[in-house]
């Protein structure tokens, strides 16, 4: 084989992977080139707080077969994230990797992220003490007052994230953002005759067994798998999140990251009364307080994730899955990188820096009885 | 009315309330020539680390119709106990609420536990530090030893319990040992023809579903309880249990109250690789931990009962029931006594001293939808 020359890394949580993201994959390796693809895969959790309805290796094993060359987990401590530390992570870990091209979604790829991230305000907290809205909402009206552009849609916002943090890597990457495709990222619709819809979308269509919907949206493995594998939503989690709830002091709420302006009483209250997961969300939800911030929280209450500060640095890569084309870089990225390449969870790893990726796994596992971790190896796609 | 002369009082778990009870109370009554008799029932859970099948309420109601005047509860601190602090806490109570006699079921009543309480070690730590035997073992084997008088059966060792404990009062009660009927208190066989079996043997009666042998063995007002109520068992906690034990770090376990001999990681372990609680207690047991000894851990665990030192001395009664002549007796202690006798649960109470009665209910609410002390008032029988 020739030299490696176009790297590319993708940011992805495939939850499901559906026929956008293929769509993604092609046009991101036609534009970059790209003479190798890495995903950096949220774990078994995703960015909004939610379990993934497929687990990991799963999802590792659709992203493979859709066009992937290695796919490598993003760690809990940034995988369930606000966007900005989601992107930091994910950004550094795929320059990390090797690679020089990031493709993603965007919403509306014709946006000057660059500018906007000059505009950004140096000092967040100064302009964000308005308690009446939630962090985005005013963030993004401060970049239209500086720069006129809006910075609504999710992954805009992503965008936007990924260009910020990789203008802090000594070598940046080349940024390719692409159009999506069919409905916006939350949008829960589905148009007719389009092969291509949201994850959200998707994932209400399994909810409710739509499979004429879903067969049509997603490759035929990922139909088989949500139709073969068992499914995980935070409707299997309520009854152990409302159980730690009630369970749990004030005092030990308090210390559970990103516990803030007492909305442990609320959450307390709220957890009593509420018969459903989506019951609860509405009773604990404040006007400060986006879902997705009351579902990361929930997220850490459940896996009880202290207070004391989340490392921010990366400190390994879990490989996930690998083809040949994979593998040979894998080997490039041991002799080049420092990064420790964790292939296999031994306990020194489960009761030190893995820990908390450890565990988000065992609760799946708590549910499932598949092994996340100990006992798993990397998956292997034949080409 | 005239003067209240004989006040009996009997310590009952009343798991269910059944035909022994009933003729418990009648020879107890008939014996201690009561005028007057105060039953003080452990709440939710009881003393061998178990939920109690009915509620502290639902069970109220049965004592109530089946001859008792007044129901109080016994505290957590003293109800989740060994036999011994169990036995501490019920008889200061009793004491307290103006009882001048104890009378206890034994399967041998002719013993003297007077010479076997003066027979007993004074310094317990140096006669039982072998860990290849439980301490009830130990405790028996010594004994016998010293007084050649055996005291393997759990119904004689809570009363001599019972007189270990009033023998420690400024105003020691008269005890009346009554001959237990039926079989022994773990024995789950029914014998045909009777109408009395052991609380044991009627648990798995009920779960086994033989209607025909409940209905023998029990009060009719207890038969129509166990069919219309919802029934709670460790089943129905398990899966709680073992989410809070994967959940929580060796460091969190440690500090539960009674963790022990580094038991957590055994029972961390077990966690992971057992199904139901059944298989869980079998995976986790030791020589050195009697099956009551691992449940009531389980209960700390899941409860979240801290090592901070439980409270030994008695803070209130939490009254949970009582007619017309306990209202009156209730009257009187009141006056006489300095002892809060709480009907109505407030905020100060579950956010000070009542915390722990306060979960030990949320618990079982948790799963019933059944308030059990918040919106709860005493029971009270009409007679």
């Amino acid at each position: 084989m020739g030299i490696i020359s176009n790297v590319l890394g993708i940011v992805a949580e495939y939850n499901p992977f559906h026929n956008g993201h293929v769509y993604q994959l092609q046009q991101a390796k036609q534009q970059a080139k790209a003479d190798l693809t890495i995903i950096v895969m949220s774990g078994n959790w995703v960015q909004r707080g939610e379990p993934a309805l497929l687990d990991k290796w799963q999802r590792t094993k659709l992203a493979l077969s859709g066009g992937a060359d290695l796919v490598v987990e993003l760690p809990f401590q940034f995988a369930v994230e606000p966007a900005h530390l989601f992107a930091q992570g994910a950004v550094q870990l795929l320059s990390m990797l090797g690679c020089n091209r990031l493709a993603f979604g965007a919403e509306h790829p014709e946006l000057d992220f660059e500018a906007l991230v000059a505009n950004q305000p140096t000092d967040a907290s100064s302009h964000f003490k308005r308690f009446d809205e939630t962090y985005p909402t005013l963030f993004n009206d401060y970049l239209q007052a500086q720069t006129g552009l809006n910075l609504r849609a999710s992954n805009d916002i992503l965008g936007f994230s990924y260009v910020a943090a990789n203008q802090r890597l000594a070598q940046p990457l080349k940024m390719i953002p692409i159009q999506r495709r069919g409905s916006a990222h939350q949008d829960t619709g589905i148009e007719r005759g389009t092969t291509i819809a949201s994850g959200a979308a998707i994932r209400k269509a399994v909810k409710a067994g739509e499979w004429t919907v879903i067969n049509q949206m997603v490759p035929a493995d990922t139909a088989r798998a949500l139709r073969k594998e068992q499914l995980i939503s935070w409707t299997d989690y309520w009854p152990y999140l409302r159980y730690q709830l009630l369970v749990s002091s004030l005092a030990d709420l308090h210390d559970i990251y990103q516990m803030s302006e007492g909305i442990e009483y609320r959450l307390k209250q709220a957890a009593l009364v509420s018969a459903t997961f989506e019951d609860f969300l509405w009773a604990a939800k404040t006007k400060r307080f986006t879902y997705a911030r009351l579902q990361r929280l929930c997220v850490y209450i459940l896996l009880q994730v202290n207070r004391v500060a989340l490392p921010t640095e990366l400190r390994y890569a879990r490989v996930l899955g690998f083809n040949s084309a994979g593998q040979q870089h894998l080997n490039r990225v041991k002799k080049a990188s420092k990064l420790p390449l964790i292939s296999r969870v031994t306990d020194d790893w489960i009761n030190g820096p893995f820990r908390l990726d450890y565990q988000a796994g065992l609760m799946r596992q708590m549910l499932s009885g598949v092994d996340q971790d100990r006992l798993q190896h990397a998956v292997i796609e034949s080409s």
